[in-house]
């Protein structure tokens, strides 16, 4: 019998969200009533009843416990899709495009992407550090425990180094987890303005050797779309991606479909995210390549776009994420549970299937099912207590925030302040 | 030159709002850049430039000093259209809804409305005061500073007087303002079915008397749609109402379009609310009558409904309010400025609108342009300061709380306490 650190009792719901990697099912949430865990070395130990959980596991004088009076427990969020660092907010644009300017038309004038790239060139990288603590700081209050975080606000081997490193630090210095993404092919910047060729050749020759060089990104992303990137760029931006060692994953369909969900497929992406647009045999790629389906309703709530119906992804069996898509340009958010509403409300998912989407789905698209996103025996003990007496409130009751206490593998990292440890009453920091 | 109890300086943005009932232009924000905020007696007693503060109004040891450091300042925000005071949750309609069932069949089959009606009247006074001030604490986090409150969810006179009652206990506990709304007229309750006309008899002769007599409402609602009343029982309703003192508003067009709103006109109502199906007729007539259009989009994003476009209103000149709509049913949020995002992003509102939507025009709908939602001097000193440097992020940046203090008629209700008193360091609870 294991000792556990830590141990939470009395989770009204407890959901440990089995892991598909492991061949959880679609809508399978694994609720446990009057649920119980048991945490050690910052994992999952024990879960169970709280009935049974001391036939499972050692509560000494040095465990952590709490009682939770009913709460509802579920695994620390995942996002997987956001633009966790950049400078500049664009509130203007925001009203621009409610009087109806097109968003591809605002990017063409200079504005869109490019006005957040010249305030983030601008910056150095000590403020983007700054100015991305608190926007790490506001998802934890959602419950949220693993962050995405593209760069692309660079466009140039300077400052997308200077974004990435700025990742890195982000995630050192506050405690959710930070997974990098290299998103040079975010836009082609002013100075190779009518030059895209030469801009993917500089990515392709400069930018990712010295990202896969200094280890500052784990994923490759493009943006394939109408004056962006085509196929043909995606295909030579991932493919060197992937020799260097960094997993391809794809904005693919938000305006037009240009069958990047089928190039997704071929080179083993991990997501495609957005597809407002996309075919039926883009999804059929996307489920036998195992590609997950990350949508983003905010990004279409923002830009007055109708949301993409999730059914056609769940039905074809392609797994379906859900992100904030936080950016300063088309949602500016940290709120991912108002993402479950939305994805509920608007694009048609179960209350299950939004709740694995904002976990072990998300998990999924970013290679990591089974690890985060549940709270299987042996993932990271990544855990987000909830004030509702219902786990489906958390997408019902929108807006607000309901956290009360977040553990980050194994460390209450937020908190609060009203649920208290109940033994040991001086502890160590360590309980 | 007069004494302030409280002065507010170095705002980075003040937004007094000029009220439309003194002319205040429907795009006019009254924007003043580093303004300043004089209080006495619960009241603005002068508001422009920081610079120019001391030349008109005298601040000596007594008065309670802030300097705000660029925040935004706006008047503390108005919640037109709420059903405040409830038991039970809804969650699981939440999910049916989203499975496809219309909002009108789930009410037939006596879930919607009568399954909350069902908790309410199993519910006590005081459990109803108890489960409404969390939701009123949550709107006061928000800016949100007046709070409409309809009954409803009783549908006797027993249960609908036990309502007001306690939404009238709420409104003394709480520092939030609260304008109650008799709405008995809400759905057909159970014990009437199929005898409409006699629960309408019951209403105009028994239920209004009773609550004009006890002085509960100020407002007198009725649900106009398929399935619950027509024109012809809100004339018989309203009309009471009128004469019993109860300014007449509506819930006119949520389904279908029935010609409420020129009956709101004809009767003087305060307000038409809802409105997603109206026709032009009907807006002329509000435009006429002067009958503020309240507009509900948390209700069309929770029912999958594709909201009104705000700008057929505005464009007929009439005003547009945004509300919350709070209630278990269709709209579970207190997130009032959500609902300036969604206004913009999907009502095609400016984001001048927008705030005009959750002040001057909600306070129209309440019978009060010119005495809350401004800082018009003279009016009730409601304030609310947010932590962002320009006012449009409220809207911009989306699902999360800005706000960081509330004054209401002069008090400091609620702060995150970030802001401190520069002066007196050691005042009287007064300042």
């Amino acid at each position: 019998m294991y000792e556990a650190e830590i141990v939470l009792r009395h989770a009204g719901q407890l959901l440990t969200v089995p892991p598909s990697a492991t061949g959880g099912a679609p809508d399978d949430v694994g609720l446990i009533e009057d649920g119980a865990l048991a945490i050690a070395e910052g994992r999952v130990l024990w879960v169970g009843p709280t009935a049974e959980l001391e036939r499972h596991v050692k509560v000494t004088g040095d465990t952590g416990q709490y009682d939770l009076h009913g709460r509802v427990v579920t695994p620390g969020l995942v996002d997987p899709h956001t633009h966790l660092v950049f400078a500049g907010a664009r509130e203007r644009e925001f009203a621009l495009r409610a009087a109806g300017r097109p968003y591809l038309e605002i990017l063409a004038e200079g504005g869109g992407i490019l006005s957040t790239v010249r305030a983030t060139r601008a910056a150095t990288e000590d403020e983007l550090v700054r100015l991305a603590l608190p926007r790490l700081q506001r998802f934890l209050t959602y419950g949220v425990t693993t962050v995405e975080a593209k760069s692309g606000y660079g466009l140039s081997l300077e400052h997308e180094l200077k974004i990435l490193r700025a990742t890195y630090r982000v995630g050192e210095l506050h405690p959710v987890r930070v997974v990098p993404t290299f998103l040079g092919a975010h836009a082609v910047p002013a100075e190779f303005r009518d030059r895209k060729a030469a801009y993917v050749r500089h990515l392709v020759d400069e930018m990712l050797p010295a990202v896969a060089g200094e280890r500052l990104a784990e994923f490759c992303d493009i943006f394939v779309d109408d004056g962006v990137f085509s196929l043909a760029d995606a295909r030579k931006v991932l493919g060197r991606a992937k020799e260097l060692g960094l997993r391809p994953r794809m904005h693919a369909g938000q305006f037009n479909d240009h069958g990047g969900p089928q190039l997704a497929a071929r080179l083993g992406a991990a997501s495609a995210d957005h597809l407002e647009h996309v075919s039926p045999a883009g999804i059929r790629a996307m489920a036998k390549g195992g590609v997950v389906a990350v949508l983003l309703p905010g990004a279409a709530l923002s830009l007055g776009q109708t949301p993409p119906d999730a059914r056609r992804f769940t039905e074809a069996g392609v797994r379906v994420a859900l992100a904030t898509d936080l950016n300063p340009g088309t949602s500016m958010t940290e709120n991912l549970p108002l993402m479950m509403t939305l994805g509920i409300a608007q694009l048609k998912l179960t209350p299950e299937q939004a709740l694995r989407g904002v976990t072990d789905h998300a998990a999924a698209a970013l290679g990591r099912s089974g690890r985060v996103g549940t709270l299987a025996i042996g993932a990271a003990a990544d855990v987000a207590v909830f004030d509702v007496g219902d786990w489906r409130r958390l997408a019902y009751h929108f807006g607000v925030p309901h956290a009360e206490m977040v553990l980050i593998e194994g460390e209450v990292v937020w908190t609060r302040d009203r649920i208290r440890k109940v033994a040991p009453r001086r502890g160590s920091r360590k309980g």
